[in-house]
């Protein structure tokens, strides 16, 4: 059975594994306090190019995104968010949870648009509606697309235009990263604050959340312990962007799976499937027929994303572990099928 | 440097990584809907003797006390818990920011009377005052104490007569069980939902909540994803508790922390210094003035836990990596600073 | 000046006032454990002809709402609106502020469609996203218009084969049930739970809550004074039921208010203005020009309801003090802009 | 019947009442935009001896609470009130509803000792903890005491020096003033924000809240919104405190009310019967057998207030309604009784 189910099926990359057990015997720190904490935010920041932001190691992607946003929000203040975006749709609420409303505009394949914002904000005129303070994006979107510097940056210069905070959910940052639309020390320049996600990209657990601007830094430490997210054994995450920052592992990572989707896309398209999306990073949405999709689930493990009626769209994903050699042999035996 | 700070910083057991290597290229269903979960719930079910129960793996202590206070109670309702316990001092008001309230009883070596919390439910008499819904234990407790069977039966009997839930905050549960004082078919029977804590005993992360009562099981993975607590890649939990739960490791780790803190004990005695508390799992509190302090800060790491101005309380804890040599290696350059 | 700004700028019905002049020198029981309040109750109770309902009187809408639906959810569930709903626009995110999420439907002059729910319940498949469990809408609605009897059966009936709750927002139900489309005993047949707004319809302040359905009762006092809807002076709220609902003033005052604005539709539409939305109850929105607007302005107290550039809607409300002679006059002096 | 339950149990002094009937003709502005909202708030701000605060009526005492306490606190971060104090013991956990932790030090005849505070902040050291950030007292406390001018300052200068804010619960501030120990302008100078209950010293309902300090005053109407505790005829809140502060009515029912107690006490101390408090305002707490008990109960409506076992501390009220006629009837009966 091959599987392209998603892209965090798998414990986690060699390095990431063979660094844990190098370090067994060793006693640490908690609480993020550690030495292999303190290294690997330097490695991080080195790839920022920006020496003053605050890096903290945080067990999960929700909670990142409750802490950060119930840290930076007053409690009549919202997030605007894409209709699609994660905090909306797929967290069970987690941000209203927290006493904070989701306010949604349209998405363009998984992007928000300034107009759309601008809109938001110019309708909420007085003390009987909530106030926006925070747009949400991701980076990755939900639907594979990037964000490209030119786009970020005016984005952020909007938000900084109309007193909101930008913040950038990185749960898939290692597949933008990888390609080349935009970079690290872009994201540093152009948000607040954002996060770049372990857990997709080969780590066991954690996402390293960057606080790029001041105002928002004081006493998180406070909040992240609150949420929850404060991992005792802090060092293991420490060990983990370690490796992932040294010799560009991450970057490498991203790369993979993009490629492998990629190879896989084009071999698609050449046999006449349809796609919903352009193919930008690890993630894509052939449309198939319902003949198609029954012999299909039974080769390969994927997400149905829409039914159609009379056709599907499903959704394949690479990731670190993918294998060209593993899309050929996806790709033989479905040519058998679409016989 | 000796480490007798806490006892999770190190890593994990040899076996939990050992089977993080093995499984490396296996592909999981995501979620904690993989095998390993499923496996290691059978495993430890049949401990529990009770296959009638839900168990769930949480990534942390703090999400854990969080997701099960907030699912169970209605909004104006409380949980009781001592004055010391970790939900009312440890969490930066994590159980607060659900909405609720802590009350609070004396302690007693850590452990709650039941007088004491017969008397504060009846003085909540309206519904001016919050309803007392929950009480919150640790076993082992914040002291090390433990609940033996009889009282943990005496306490929950009490609680159902009371119209109250009993919850165990089980984070430092593996010493706990290896008193033999309490097994875990006695926490099944006489509590209403409790956890089994891994990151203490042994795992890099990730506790084993036990819900035992059906009233309390519906839809309870709605609240741990709302809360942050559902672990993406959850098949690691499942990997870590199966290995604690063949081959009883999981007690045999609790019983090695507990004995090399009896023999630390029983050495520090021997040498005249006096304890605040008797030793019954693996954490002690020797009484030493304050140049007996500064010497021991130079050759082992501590907590202090109490400083009572012309002597200090400190606090020395085993682990599953603790090894009696290392103990004896401390006794002797001990008696060079006593001396 | 002429006022058609909206319905609560007045003090309260004579009868009101006149009641409180009459009590002024007897003490009562107080949070609404007194006499009046126990008549008042069950002279609602009569109109209802369901004597097995709970009612509590609270200070205001916003409270009700937030305490009701605080009060009915578990943390993960959510509640269903229109995109025009009050709680989705205009209360600075009161709901998500007690941790619940408001998912929204489309309007339909003010109403929901029960199709658009179904497909909002069906979407929401797993514990990834929040469970919807209440419907909420208003009658009479943001934009005047009257759910009928039965549009109401239906609606509730559809909520119950799918197990959600139907929570009617009464901030104006005077006015509704002065249409005779639906009546006080409709309401307690096809919803859960609902409210009588009382000012917005001759109180001084202060809404009866009537809780229908049986699983809803439960401790229901302490949700609201955790909320901070418990009126110290409860008398005071019953007092002004007992004169609302004695003698039917409570459907007199809205017929006044819907006779009058009916009035005045009829007249302007006489004259040629468009209106945006058919006159069902005390809301009549007119579409004039930037110049008349402006005109306008100096003869009347309004509100801009929406700028379309080149013309505006307008919304001009009549109420329980409203007089036809004061409409007569407006018309008088609109004639003379018009021209 | 005597009535001395409490200092809530009638509608509202004369001129308020006489107040509604004059102005019941007159459209208002809405939410507390209105002339009598603005004109009541000059004068307060002239009994103040301070133009440079934000004053806001809001519905009810707990609902300022909550909205103080939420507007201010940032999630962490913590209240510190005396055991007794109102948001601890009487709000049904409203202000853990808003997700902060209520801290509590040991009362002194329900005032708050400085040495306690000052050990309450010291043992909050870190993240793990809650930050404490408000001291919440009330003045005066809910056993009749009053923090002198002297008082106010020391402990107003205490929480400057310590980086935290003194916020004043004036639910009963009335009776407070008319002991002359502390006066409006003190409470300005002295504090950074508190309010002045109209509820229970003449008015229908409605408390003035004085923001003193500047860092607290953004957008506090979007919090009073939030909360539920924006009157939409606000204009009737300010029509009343327009009445209770020209020709100083509201200090003169404050003192009313001292007035009757005080000779009530004398009178009841004459006749042997041990106190359990100084009469400082209008509340007393007379000690008494449980045969007194019984015997008085059916002649006067009265708090019980703690349960000696032997004998019982009883709370007697009186109120701007009282008067010295009714305290001498009392007493003559209670001879008959005592006999």
């Amino acid at each position: 059975m091959f599987n392209f189910k998603n892209d965090y099926n798998y414990i986690g990359h060699e390095n990431i594994l063979n660094a844990l057990i190098k370090y067994q015997n060793e006693p640490n720190e908690v609480y993020g306090l550690d030495t292999h904490s303190i290294n690997a935010k330097n490695l991080i920041k080195k790839h920022l190019k920006n020496e003053n932001v605050d890096i903290h190691f945080i067990v999960g992607g929700t909670l990142v995104n409750k802490t950060v946003i119930s840290h930076v929000l007053r409690p009549y203040e919202a997030v605007i968010c894409a209709d699609t975006g994660h905090i909306n749709v797929h967290e069970t609420g987690a941000i209203e949870s927290t006493g904070h409303k989701v306010l949604t505009v349209n998405n363009n394949d998984g992007k928000v648009n300034i107009s759309d914002i601008a809109k938001c904000v110019k309708t909420h005129t007085d003390e009987h509606m909530v106030l926006p303070k925070i747009v949400y994006i991701s980076e990755s979107t939900e639907t594979g697309s990037v964000y490209s510097r030119d786009e970020l940056r005016e984005l952020y210069n909007f938000c900084h235009s109309n007193n909101l905070y930008l913040f950038i959910d990185g749960a898939r940052l290692g597949v933008a990263l990888a390609t080349n639309l935009v970079s690290l020390d872009d994201l540093a320049k152009f948000s607040d604050v954002f996060y770049i996600g372990g857990a997709k990209n080969g780590a066991l657990l954690g996402e390293a959340l960057v606080i790029v601007n001041d105002a928002l830094k004081e006493n998180f430490r406070f909040s992240i312990k609150q949420n929850g997210g404060m991992y005792s054994k802090g060092f293991i995450a420490g060990i983990q962007f370690e490796e992932l920052f040294k010799d560009d592992l991450f970057i490498a990572l991203g790369n993979n799976a993009n490629e492998c989707s990629r190879y896989l896309y084009d071999e698609l398209v050449k046999r006449g499937i349809e796609m919903q999306q352009r193919c930008i990073t690890n993630q894509i949405f052939p449309i198939i027929s319902n003949k198609v999709y029954e012999k299909l689930r039974k080769i390969v493990s994927f997400e149905l994303w829409e039914d159609l009626g009379d056709r599907k769209v499903i959704r394949l994903v690479c990731g670190f572990k993918t294998k060209k050699e593993e899309v050929s042999l996806f790709i033989e035996e479905l040519d058998s099928i679409l016989i």
